[in-house]
This record gives structure tokens, C-alpha cells and sequence, in this order.
């Protein structure tokens, strides 16, 4: 592919301190979690262009000399497969340099920003502005903004819910031109980061978990601070409260009574962000049971808490807590615990970590202790019915539990109303090799098993991306089909991140591992 | 194009009563307001298949003989061309018969329905079901679910807002193939229309507005039905207040004190849809200020009136009242008309009109005097600020006032806290042409002015679909040559709805109306 050719070329447009090719300096571009010396995942080089002309000009050069790509923006992405390419081998694209917040709109309460602004610098460039605004974040405030919006990764405040944060993106297409979507595509449309539609196809979401382009800028909703923000945590004692657990948090949600992105932790994810690095995480488990109900009686979470959130007038959050109280005091010693309401002006004085991420407030807390612990993620969609939960969950911690030897740990992320996503996975010591690997194998297992139950992923992590995207198959994967023949139209040399979530340009499709199981 | 081969092609699949070439038959599926007897948009026939067996019978047929075709469902979508095809001669593919109603989810308040179901039939299988949900609905009931969605059609309650209701769809391909979105894409997979996306590429979005796909099935978010539900008539008694009525109404949906979809309108045509057919409309004008500003007294709207509501618990909604009063008596002379708030089991007694489409009840009282008076829309989408909508609305009111001789009519609609879409157009007796073609002429000074100014429409109508497209003119039509490309890999013979919103497929693209000012 004339790698040593494009290394060249790319120094020449972007100057040799933007183009990286030292092993030792590729390392902080690829994942992190990863089995420490397999380069299965490992770019070739890594370039940092500073603009949309230059990210033109590197995809010319690709384009030109047949080079495969792999954008990130931060390259976090944690538990999925971090900054690392699908395809080992591919020259990463790191937008890392392109970190300007380019517009915080006070009055229309939206933000424009480049794909390397990080949530830290949004909320600093919005609290630089003394704007009156809140910014929906996630647990990890390192990440970019772009770059998880564009992996679907979840946010908390009420724009989290069905990611509909984003508006108006500028993206360079695989032959090195610049679209703009929505009403972006009119010259000076004041409604590009206003409106989520233009006249004709609708591309914002198309440009998300996609390989179509390379998005170089994107509108970001803002939430007016509100008159009182009430910070709840709502626990239930008993493993066998899951039922009532999640149908009566479905309740308050199709409501409205409780908006934004609640989370229903497990006892022994709560106390792994409690305690950070925990033992039990990657060293210790399967805990049985009764070990389990001593810890949740002993930490005060139950063995299932929810951390949600209230938002509004006075009058409006005073109501909602009333029937909130109602609502939960059906399950029998469960509680409500509400430690205080925080005016418009107090956020400033918001110390406990729950209560900084619901009020937008980024930060790192929850991994400070985790050492060497890496996690691999793994994700499905579930319908919100107590029966759905239960059934998913009785079965993803019986696998987990058999085939990993390993703690099932849970974040249910109630996305919106009708669904949520079980965020579990393994925690392991990424310096243990064996461990690692044991990991990754049942990973395999748990991702076909799921998909025979109907249980999709909402993100899949680069080892299994293929086989996550397999169990898409009806009709013939005519999902996957529809998506490459689209990918060979507007990318026709394969050249932008081949691989991602499984739709591979013509040409590269021998790269896909294939589900035995289903191919059978 | 081997037209009578196709349609014994068609009557062999179909059966000839499913196949209609009568031009009396046809009448049924034009544009009710498009000038009598001029055939620029009509179809050749009219087929109706009823599953989507026989739709994918239909495009295979349509792709063997290189037959365009031309998507309806109801074949509503009036002032935007009805059921008319863009391109004359093509066949119109009727999705009329395609009417179940295939799920009601009390549980999760979601329902999934094929493209021929209204939204009366909607509410009708709500209704028998006895499930305690709300549909959100547009103004006039008897459109498709599925067609209104497409077109991105406004609907008022809070799943209106930034058209959240769809969720999931099924589509035939222009290659006969069957292909399911998000979640669907996956076999057996409960949350197809609990999840907004899937694993990868989102597509529902794509579907909107394009000629992609057809859309044989589609999951419609519900809302549950809350315990107080308050409409509400905002006032304003001065033209001059428009920029605090705007202002004044982001606030309130910013901070979310008033959701869903509000509607502004100007004093004609809050007298006209009180009045019905009103002469006004077509027959006089434009109307000197002062006669309006008397109208606006004797009929007690004001020149500015909002419609919206309140929807939930009984204290969340008193709290609501409370602050749109004290905000909105902030404008001199102004109003907050609310006559009553309906408990949840007493919808079954709301009997005026506003209320009716605030609480998800289908109707078509506005459109009951209407006669012969037709009507085209003209509808930009605007950033929410007084400043922006004042100069928007001093353009458009100038332009119509002046080239089309007639009165200006707006509901603005607020689509969601940050921009809005101002409904305009002109009205006309359908029967007088020489009214019909000056105010169809006017429309294309209209597009093209607005397009310098940076106002896109989110809707076009056949007649000025190109010239609306062409304004989406950044880098070079990057968008739409990108679409194009698109369109000629998943539809290579053309033959699903070409010129769609301005999308069409290569050898056909002669057929599109440039526009003579943007070329020069």
C-alpha cells in the first residue's frame, strides 16, 4: 500500500511533528485494554492534522496511494476497542489537534465545536462564556465530544436521552470534500445547529457509528440551568426487586416525572465507583450471593440503585419528588434518598460525584483508583419491562459468571423510555495476559449467545465488532448489504476506518471474521 | 418505458382492481390545489398493493421494465402537491390498502402500523383497545401515519417535537429486497421499535424525505396519558410584540415549562382557522393593518396567538401555569386564556377543536368551510429569536403582500426550543386558473429570495421541489450530489420516486427545473 510513500507525503502537508511513527509513540493511540504487545489493533502511524483543509488533504493522499485511515477524535472509547483501528496496520487520523470550541450560543443555548474539544473544554469554554447553560456529559469527562456522540456513547442530562444532543455536522468525504448536513448545506442557514433536518435525507445520524466520512465539526444542545436540580438515588433491598425496579422506573420515564438518562447500578458496580479500583472487580468472583446481599446491606446501596435526577422549577421538582417518593415506596424497604436541592447559582459548590455528572460537571472520578484494571465492554439494547431485565440479566450473569469465573457487573443505562442498555463486560489486570485473553474468548461466546436471544449490541468493541454486527443478519444481512453498497459508492477505494462496526469496503471483506455459528 | 406492458404486469400480480388507468380514477390521487386539467403532475396510474409482498412484486417489476414509480399513502400532504408524482407519467404506488394496525404496546405506549393507516384508524385501535395513551397528531386526521412521518410532517404533542414519535421501519428497496432498521436488522430483536438505532449506520432519519426505500412498516411512539392536560391561548395585543412573544416562548421551551410543539399565528389565520372558508383567505387582500388590528380586537386573538399546552401530574402543571403567567404577563396587554384542565379520564368530553389536537384526538374541523379555497405552502425554517423571526416575517408578509396580491398568513411552528417553521404560502379558489398560476409563479420568487436571505424550507412542494433543493447549494451541492451518489448505487435503474425533494437518479437528472439565478 506504499505506507513509507504516504509517511512522506503526509509530512510534507502536515510537517513532521503531526506525523508519528515510533512505536513508543503510538502507544497512547491505541487501547489501552488490549493484550499488551498484540499488535492484532495496532496503527502503523498515527497523523494529527489541525484543520478541515489538511484532514482534506490527508485523505487526498489516501485516497491517492491506497492508504486505509482510522479517525479518532480523543481516542478514548474505554472498553470498546479505545483509539485502536479495526484494521491493524492502518494509518490513524487523531483530531486531537483540532480542539477549538467555535461558538457558545447563550441565547439559542447551543455550543459548535471541533472533534478534539474534550468535555473538560466545552464545560471550561461554558463556564469561561458565564453562560447560563449545562452540558449533558458522561461518567469519563476526557473524551471528545464528537468522538462519542459519534460511538453513541451515553450522556446523562435530559439531551442524553436518545442522543439528541447533536445538531449540524460539517464533514470531508472520502474523496477530500467538505458537506455540510441539515440546513448546513444552505449557505448561511442560521438553523444548521438549530434544526435536525434539511430538506431531503437526513445524514446526522447516518454520520454516527458509520465509515461515510470524517465529521470535522457538529452542534452540541445546551440545557438552560434550571431554578432546582434535585440529585436522587433511589435504592431497592432485594435482588428479587428487579422486576419492580425497572417497572416502575418505566412509569416515571414515560411520565416524565423522571427525565434524562437514570443508571441502575448492581451492588457490586456501585461499589466498585464507590471504591473505585476494587478487588473484586477483576480478582475476586463469582461472589455468591449471600456475600453479595452482607455487601449491599453493609454500603447502603441494595442490591439495586438508581441514579437519577430532577431538573425544572421549583414547584415542578417539588411534585415529581412527592410522586417519585410514592411511586418507589410500593417496594418494600426501598428508599429514596435525596440529599439536597441545588439552586441555580450552587452547582459551584457540587463536590459528590453523582451530583457533578447530572449537573454536566466533568470528571474522572470513578477510575481514579483502577491501577492497571482494564474492562471490556459489552452492550445490549433490552426492552424496559421488568420481565425483559430480568431475563437478560439472569442470563448474561449465569455466562459471565461460568465462562469468565468473574463478577457480574451491571450498569443499566435507561437511554429512554422504552429501552435501556445492560452495560456489563469483565473487568481484568490488563498485565495478565492469560486473564486477558480468557476475556476476550468469552466475549465471543457471550456475543452469539445474546444475539440468539434477540439481544443486540448498541456498540460493539473492535474484537468482536464483526461478530456483533453478524447477529444483524435478517434477511440475509440485508442491513449490512444496504450499508456497503453505500460504503463502495462514496468511499470507493475503501479508505476510511474499513471495519467499523462491521461494514467493510469491497475489497477488504475477506478482513471480516465471520459467525461460524451462523454461517452453519 | 413499455407502459402498457407494465400495467398487465401489474394486473397479473396485483389484479385489476388493484391497477387504475382511468383518468376519473386517478382524479383521487393528484393535488386537489394543483391547476384543474393540467397534467405536469400526474400519474400514468395508480397501483395498490396490499402487503408488502406485492410491493416488492411492484418494484420488480417497475426495475424489469424500467417503470418509475411513485410512492403515496393516503396521498395526502396538501399545499405540498398531495399525492401527485414529481415526475408526470410515472405510476403511483398507493400503499392505501395497506392498512393494519399490527400492535398496540400498552405497556411500552408504542404502536406499529402499515403506511395506509390514518390517524384515525390509529386512534380507533387505541381507543378499542382501552389503552391509556395519546397519539400526537397533526391538524387534519386523515392522513397515513407513515406518509405524514416521511414528509416530516408537524404533529403537536410532545413526541411532535424534532418528530420523535417513529421508531423502527421496515422498507422494501429498490431491488425488491426486504431490509429492517436499528434494532430490526437483528432477528427476533424486542426493541425495533424501542431503540432509535442499531449497530452501526442509523437509517430510520434516511428514509425521511428521500427515495430510498419504501416504508411498508413503522413503530409510533405513544404517550402515556397524563393526569392533568391544560390548553392554553396565549395573546398579544400588538404586532410590534412579536419579538417579546418569540423571546418570550424559547425561554419557556428551553427551560421546559411548555413542551411539545406550540403554534403561533398571525390574526388571519387564527381568524380563518376559527371561521373556516373566510373570504379573506383568497378573495381579499392584502389587508390594510388597520382592518387587521380591528379584526384582532373583535375576535379577541390578538395579532399574535399561541397555541400549546400542559401535560402532566397535577402539580407539575400548576407550577407550569404559574410561570407562563408571570412570564407572558410581562407583555403588555396580553393574555393567558386557559379555560379548563382535563383530568385523565376526561377526554372523551373535549369538544373544541385546539383542545382535540392537544390531546392526540384526530379531526378535520379546520379544513370543514373550506370549499373551493386550495393553498400552497411556503415553509422556512427560522432560528428562534424575536430578531430572526421579525425580519423573516417582514420579508415573507412584503413579498406575498406584493407579488401575490393576497394576505399574509403564518403559524409559526415550534418545532423545538431553537428554531421554528413559519407556514406560510397563499390561498386561492382552485377553480379560478389565472389566481392558481400567479400564486404558483409567485412561489418561485419566494423560494429563490428566501434562499439569499438563508432560509431553507423543511418541506417543498412538487412545483418548486428542485428550486427548493437547488438552495442547498454549499460547496457546490455537495449534499445532493452526495445523495445522488447514494441514489444511483441503491437504486441504479431510478425508479423509486425520482426528483423526491430533488434527489434524482442519474438519466433522469435532466429532468430537474435549475435554478436560473444560482447558475448565472
Amino acid at each position: 500500500m506504499g505506507m513509507d510513500a504516504a509517511i512522506g507525503r503526509f509530512e510534507e502537508l502536515l510537517g513532521a511533528d503531526a506525523v508519528l511513527t515510533a512505536p513508543g509513540d503510538l502507544l497512547d493511540f491505541r487501547d489501552p485494554f488490549w493484550i499488551p504487545g498484540d499488535d492484532t489493533y495496532a496503527p502503523s502511524a498515527v497523523v494529527l492534522p489541525s484543520s478541515v483543509e489538511e484532514v482534506q488533504g490527508v485523505v487526498r493522499i489516501a485516497n491517492e496511494l491506497g492508504v486505509p485511515l482510522w479517525t479518532t477524535s480523543q481516542g478514548r472509547n474505554n472498553g470498546y476497542g479505545g483509539g485502536s483501528p479495526r484494521l491493524g496496520g492502518s494509518v490513524t487520523v487523531s483530531l486531537r489537534r483540532m480542539n477549538q470550541v467555535l461558538e457558545v450560543n447563550g441565547e439559542l443555548a447551543y455550543a459548535v465545536v471541533e472533534p478534539g474539544v474534550s468535555w473538560f473544554d466545552l464545560y471550561d469554554a461554558i463556564r469561561a462564556g458565564e453562560h447560563d447553560l449545562m452540558l449533558s456529559v458522561p461518567d469519563l469527562g476526557w473524551g471528545s465530544v464528537v468522538g462519542n456522540s459519534l460511538d453513541n456513547g451515553m450522556t446523562y442530562l435530559p439531551y442524553g436521552t436518545d442522543f439528541m444532543a447533536p445538531c449540524g455536522m460539517e464533514v470531508v468525504l472520502a474523496n477530500g470534500e467538505v458537506l455540510r448536513t441539515g440546513m448546513g448545506a444552505m449557505p448561511d442557514n442560521k438553523a444548521w445547529h438549530l434544526y435536525k433536518r434539511g430538506l431531503g435525507p437526513v445524514l446526522d445520524p447516518f454520520f454516527v457509528q458509520s465509515n461515510y466520512g470524517i465529521v470535522t465539526r457538529m452542534g452540541v444542545w445546551l440545557m438552560r440551568k434550571p431554578a432546582a436540580y434535585a440529585p436522587l438515588l433511589l435504592t431497592a433491598p432485594r435482588d428479587s426487586d428487579l422486576e419492580a425496579v425497572v417497572d416502575t422506573l418505566r412509569e416515571l420515564r414515560l411520565e416524565r416525572t423522571i427525565e434524562g438518562v437514570p443508571i441502575l447500578f448492581n451492588t457490586l458496580i456501585a461499589a466498585a465507583m464507590a471504591e473505585g479500583g476494587a478487588s473484586f472487580q477483576a480478582d475476586v468472583g463469582p461472589m455468591p450471593d449471600e456475600q453479595i446481599q452482607a455487601m449491599a446491606e453493609a454500603i447502603g446501596v441494595g442490591r439495586w440503585a438508581v441514579r437519577c435526577a430532577v431538573w425544572g422549577l421549583e414547584g415542578v421538582v417539588e411534585a415529581r419528588l412527592q410522586r417519585i417518593r410514592e411511586a418507589w415506596g410500593r417496594i418494600p424497604g426501598s428508599a429514596v434518598i435525596h440529599e439536597r436541592t441545588y439552586g441555580r447559582d450552587e452547582h459551584e459548590s457540587i463536590e459528590v460525584t453523582p451530583d457533578k455528572i447530572q449537573a454536566g460537571i466533568p470528571n474522572l472520578d470513578i477510575i481514579k483508583n483502577f491501577d492497571d484494571i482494564g474492562h471490556v465492554g459489552f452492550s445490549p439494547v433490552v426492552a424496559l419491562t421488568g420481565r425483559d431485565v430480568r431475563e437478560a440479566v439472569d442470563f448474561l450473569r449465569d455466562l459471565i459468571e461460568r465462562e469468565a469465573k468473574a463478577n457480574f457487573l451491571a450498569g443499566i443505562i435507561i437511554g429512554n423510555e422504552r429501552s435501556c442498555v445492560i452495560v456489563t463486560g469483565t473487568s481484568f489486570h490488563v498485565s495478565d495476559e492469560e486473564q486477558v485473553r480468557r476475556v476476550y474468548d468469552t466475549m465471543q461466546t457471550l456475543v452469539r449467545e445474546s444475539g440468539r436471544r434477540g439481544y443486540g449490541e448498541y456498540r460493539a468493541h473492535l474484537d468482536f465488532m464483526d461478530l456483533a454486527a453478524d447477529q444483524y443478519s435478517f434477511n440475509d444481512h440485508a442491513y449490512r448489504r444496504f450499508c456497503e453498497t453505500i460504503k463502495d459508492a462514496v468511499d470507493p477505494n475503501g479508505i476510511l476506518s474499513p471495519g467499523r462496526h462491521g461494514i467493510w469496503p469491497e475489497g477488504m471483506r475477506h478482513e471480516r471474521v465471520a459467525d461460524a455459528a451462523l454461517s452453519d
